[in-house]
């Protein structure tokens, strides 16, 4: 066997249980006498409560409860489990909760008013339609603009207006910038919402067992020991009476990363007082309302360039719709914030936000969370001073790269981790001049004019973008030799299709010099491992990655003190491969890792005071700050100029995250990434009414992507390890995602001409009808 | 609150949980599409089996699978599981263990030989009696002396004889001993089976859970750690992939510590196999045959004394029945070997026991395991020797007993441990003296007297012990300040009744200024810790509360550097006490161990390197070897001299376990011992026939003592610590079986005056009936 397990195109470990139908989903969980919840939902996206008659309901044949806010009291009070506010001077942060369920007013549509527990989810949806809610609708707040005016309805009746936050940072003198600029650049940009619409929905499982006195929750969560802790401070239970997990999950992208959503703390507390099983699986409609969203911000930017096109600073104001509550801080925005900047040396900066409450769905995080926003705002100043300039695209980007030698480079802003913005190292000429020569960018000119002659539309869209990844707290691993000779990690994140069971089993191999088949990775099971954060922020691989590392490099020294007290040799004289440690040259001299493990955990004897036992080790990694990746995306695409359909001809991924663990892996992350995200530059829109009521909620209505859409790429990586973490590797988990709206806004242009025509694309997601607006302006 | 938390007589924290009837054991364990599983079991001591006929069992509606070893395979090697042999210069060990279901032939009635799994018990024992099995019945091997003789049928057609363990130890020179004695006194003794019959049968639930894949075990063990690992390697599974639960149990004594019974693998195999639940609880007729036994023993020892009494040596050589296999190793006859030296100073000691395989139930530890038998024949020969030597019973103890500045005292034989056995302190004089005074040993003679007068007769007992407590391996235990401020301890072993909830609590309460009530501690349920051993030998409170107490000020010391970074004070200025943390002298200055808590496990932020999150420290304990408690036994009895109906009229214990955790749990431990050893001395016989056939196999015929049986008794402590773990704490769990016996036969002795009549009480149990024979020898 070779020893280098990390960086192997392995195919995944997992696989073989998901392909064959033998993983775990929560709603594979079939439980004795289990209930099943249904939930009638706002049909208003604002409005009084008046009454709600449940009698009719409660009269139903196999309905079990049916519970209003009424029901609950004060039993629970999410506050203090939430994302502190961030220490950022002379900020405003008003932070509203939503409640289980709506009391006194509804918010949004899909809030949850009332929930029916019965004995099937056909008879639970039936009392759901007996409920009479009398509803006096409300004036809704939905337009970011009309929301700030002073005649504004409220979102939240105890806030003076409907501003969530109001954030201020800079850096630099932008003032001074602005004021030497030999070029001022002012665009407006606007960039809609998404869904992340995963293929699983979210559900949840709940069963207390009183004899035991143990809730058992299965979440589809993303963050499954905040769930655990969270719970068992809302039920009034000890944390070790309670067990969550996050079994095998159809897809995460963020909006599983919610703490708390109503039915998450609904269906355990149900179960828990009825002392049945309750089931909850989130229906697709359900999802389209209930479960968070992203996206809707509006910029107003303002560029100074010197007159060779180097950036002197920026100046932004944005808006941001939060929707009617906040419980997850303001992750998304200081995210758009701070990845405005993106991989250009900017001496001064001055942003400001706003996040404003809104009828609507929640926003928090999904795939880029925010990020979209400022690499969209900054390459499309960028595109626009090139033309302003009469520089080439690629060459005003590569002007303002921030050079090798300057890293660790200080951008002085908060960031989502809390932390002042430091990108830890980078190397980016080398990623933009390798997108360039893979998409063909010298010969495209031609390309395009032959095409043109033929009478298609060709154009090419070239953009970079950073992605901040692996941020804190912390993760935790434990690793173990087994009898058997098989090795087990264990780690508290949650997994939704990462490939967390063959990447974090490389890890652990390359260290302890075994199979990677034979490490058995276990994720999102409190009850195995209960500490640590969760999947979000790009952080697996970087946080449990660096925590799996350590716990195996603490076992590898147990194994060769145990092995050299066995062979009365100096651990020096072994070697540790193939699953047995030998004595160098001497390989008949061998004792399997199985067999190392019994002698470390024996029946008999004592333990030697000081030591523990087994093969065994936890170890924790918590970074000081994020490790920052970076890229460039690059696509040559055709557009059926009667249609306005896009067809994209060649896509062209370089990126740059550090030490690579698997490339199979970071592949697939990759393409998965840029699938959502051209989901989101062209197909998909939340389509949404003044009155609040979304249109199109539902998979025939909202377009995602098919595998018609998604073209073959290239995925082309460079590596420039992080001094941050052991492995020196960075996460890759949003940068697909994050530059497509981008490079989809410059690719348009550049097929149709359209900046010659006076014509610039500013926002997002496109569609073929919205393009033909925009290219014909006066209708 | 008071800060001392060690020593208090606390009520116990499980009573409420089990006193109202919501605490699990395992028959309340109830799962959807659960089968029930019943043996057919061997109805002879000894037979060849010609075939098996399952056929119309198959038939049966409700029945699932019916299996015999024809099934099996070579699916299991139990064998590496076991406890490995003892290092023994020139020992001869021939381990034979039984297989799950009985191949070719049946080697004790009530082996198990085929497997019905059905859909409920019912239909399950049904099937069983469809089953026809031709055996051919050969002569069993019962009797220990006639299992020895050259022309034995054998239990074990491989073996050479029936010879399971002959072991040879010796400590000085007793030829020479013997050379100069001025007496010397010879005995044989015998010492029968007994059953621990616990108030809860064994019993097991398995289930696999394909999804997850995972198989879930709820088992009567005392060693949940152990089956889990062997579950693993038998059944092919990751030790991950296994969860053993031993809920709360009726009650262990020992036999509930075999690794493995072969309905422990048989039951979790078919979970598997049909990938259904399977149940199968024990019923008293099984156990009275299938669940393991102790205690035949036949000693021939001889006692070399100087003129004034004080021991020379003891020369001793003993047949010990170990059953039909072996599997449990040679612990019982370990222990009878190394504990017959007691408390006393023995120069010189030869000691031979050859253990015996017969056609009989397995022995494997119950209770004092093996220890009653030394301590009886040392007891016996010495109450002999005072009579010879014309010395007073007590006298000649105390002119034998080890001095208190003898300590650590080395005896010069390997123990159960494998470790050489050595008492680390003791001070057995004031012991002796304290029982004598509160029996009212001085004023007997008199009270005896005026009850003779009375036609009443009165015997006194009082006899000494030690008991081998607190060995290895190790055990581990976990600790844990949760958000909620209380406090969880985890820890590898299973309880059976001992008050583990409380008294660990106390431990660690003591440490981290709580109330006793706020820690809640987990025992038993390998998903939550599974390193250590199990609850055998008086181990937990020394071994597991150690390791408690490890983790304990681990954790204090998390929470004062905690607090001290939260006030920016020094931790030397800190108190806790009362769950919080204040700054001495401003008690306003406090903070709660929950808010510590959450402080120490941030949401935002990181973990700094090198330091792990969370107020938790997991700790092992690894004795070097056992911690030797020691204790006396006195007891006033009444024998009605027609019926020979004892009557129990003060029973005195004094006990020396080091440092008593709880008095009132102690006092719970040594009571039940007592009555446990009345039950062995006095009531309680396996009665068999010479075809091995148990005659008395239920409740109504095997003379379990009531309450009426037992009487109050005054238990006295005198506390020598070990110096062997930071608790100063020895173990409890046996002291109080081991030397009644020896009482009873003392006690009795006294109270009819049989050496006059020149009887001795040789043999136990005794019964009414037995006494009797024993006092007419001439029938």
């Amino acid at each position: 066997m070779e020893t280098r397990q990390i960086g192997r195109p392995l195919t995944r470990n997992e696989d073989p249980r998901l392909l064959t139908g033998r993983a775990l989903f929560v709603d594979d969980v079939e439980l004795p006498g289990m209930l099943h919840a249904a939930f009638l939902r706002s049909p208003h996206a604002r409005a009084a409560i008046r009454s709600i008659d449940t009698d009719a309901a409660k009269a139903r044949a196999g309905v079990v409860a049916v519970i209003t806010a009424e029901d609950l009291g004060e039993y629970w009070q999410p506050g203090p489990l939430l994302v502190p506010p961030p220490p950022i001077k002379g900020m405003v942060f008003r932070q509203r909760c939503q409640v289980p369920l709506a009391k006194g007013e509804v918010r949004h549509v899909g809030e949850p008013v009332v929930m029916v527990v019965a004995e099937s989810r056909y008879v639970a949806e039936d009392a759901v339609g007996d409920i009479v809610v009398e509803y006096e609708p409300l004036p809704p707040v939905i337009g970011l603009e009309a929301a700030l005016s002073s005649d504004s309805p409220r979102v939240h009746a105890d806030l003076p207006d409907n501003i969530a936050a109001d954030v201020h940072q800079a850096k630099g003198d932008y003032a001074a910038a602005r004021a030497k600029a030999a070029h001022l650049i002012r665009r407006r940009f606007t960039y809609d919402r998404g869904a992340s619409n995963p293929m699983e929905t979210r559900g949840i499982v709940a069963q207390w067992d009183h004899k035991a006195e143990k809730l058992t929750v299965w979440d589809t969560t993303q963050a499954p020991v905040f769930i655990r802790n969270g719970l068992a401070a809302m039920l009034g239970l000890s944390e070790r009476q309670v067990r969550v997990v996050a079994p095998f999950i159809g897809g995460g992208f963020g909006p599983k990363m919610m703490m708390f959503y109503p039915e998450e703390v609904l269906v355990p507390w149900m179960a828990l007082r009825l002392d049945r099983p309750v089931k909850w699986i989130e229906d697709r409609l359900e999802h389209f309302t209930a479960t968070t969203q992203e996206r809707s911000q509006v910029h107003d930017c303002e560029l100074a360039l010197d007159a060779r096109g180097k950036i002197l600073g920026v100046r932004d104001d944005f808006l941001m719709d939060t929707g009617a509550y906040n419980p997850y801080g303001l992750t998304v925005p200081l995210n758009s914030q701070c990845t405005l900047l993106n991989c250009y040396d900017v001496p001064a900066y001055d942003s400001r936000f706003r996040a404003i409450y809104t009828n609507r769905t929640l926003v928090t995080p999904y795939r880029g969370a925010g990020r979209q926003h400022g690499i969209f705002v900054m390459e499309r100043m960028l595109d626009a001073a090139a033309r302003e300039l009469g520089l080439d695209r690629a060459e005003i980007r590569r002007r303002n790269l921030i050079p090798a030698d300057a890293f660790p480079y200080h951008n002085e802003l908060i960031y989502q981790d809390f932390a002042p913005l430091t990108y830890d190292s980078g190397n980016y000429a080398p990623i933009l001049d390798k997108a360039l020569h893979a998409i063909g960018y010298a010969e495209f000119a031609a390309e395009k004019a032959k095409a043109r002659a033929e009478g298609r539309h060709l154009g090419l869209g070239v953009v970079c973008y950073v992605e901040g990844t692996g941020i804190g707290p912390y993760e935790g691993a434990k690793v173990r030799v087994q009898a058997s000779g098989k090795v087990t990690l264990a780690t508290g994140v949650g997994t939704q299709g990462q490939g967390h069971f063959t990447s974090f089993a490389q890890v652990v191999a390359e260290q302890l010099g075994v199979d990677v088949r034979d490490v058995e990775v276990t994720t999102g099971d409190t009850d195995v491992f209960d500490w640590g954060a969760g999947t979000f922020a790009s952080r697996g691989a970087v946080v449990t990655g660096s925590a799996a590392h350590g716990a195996a490099v603490e076992v590898r020294t147990k194994i060769l003190k145990t092995a050299a007290e066995h062979f009365e040799c100096a651990e020096a004289d072994l070697v540790l491969a193939d699953g047995a440690v030998s004595i160098a040259g001497v390989p008949e001299n061998r004792i399997t890792l199985g067999e190392l493990a019994r002698l470390a955990n024996p029946m008999r004897g004592a333990v030697k005071p000081g030591t523990v036992p087994g093969l065994e080790a936890t170890s924790y990694f918590g970074p000081q700050m994020g490790a920052t990746a970076a890229g460039a995306h690059a696509m040559v695409i055709e557009i059926d100029a009667q249609t306005m359909r896009p067809t994209i001809l060649r896509y062209v991924v370089v990126h740059d995250c550090g030490t690579v663990l698997n490339p199979l892996i970071l592949s697939g992350q990759i393409q998965g990434g840029v699938a959502q995200g051209i989901g989101n530059a062209f197909f998909e829109e939340l389509v949404w009414t003044d009155d609040g009521q979304l249109l199109n909620a539902s998979l025939a209505d909202y377009l995602l992507p098919t595998a018609l859409d998604v073209p073959r790429m290239d995925v082309l990586h460079t590596e420039t390890p992080s001094p941050l973490n052991p492995l020196g590797t960075k996460g890759a988990g949003e940068g697909g995602a994050i530059p497509v709206g981008a490079l989809f806004a410059q690719a348009i242009e550049d097929a149709l001409d359209l900046p010659a025509r006076g014509i610039e694309v500013s926002e997002i997601p496109l569609s073929p009808s919205r393009l033909w607006e925009i290219c014909n302006p006066s209708g």
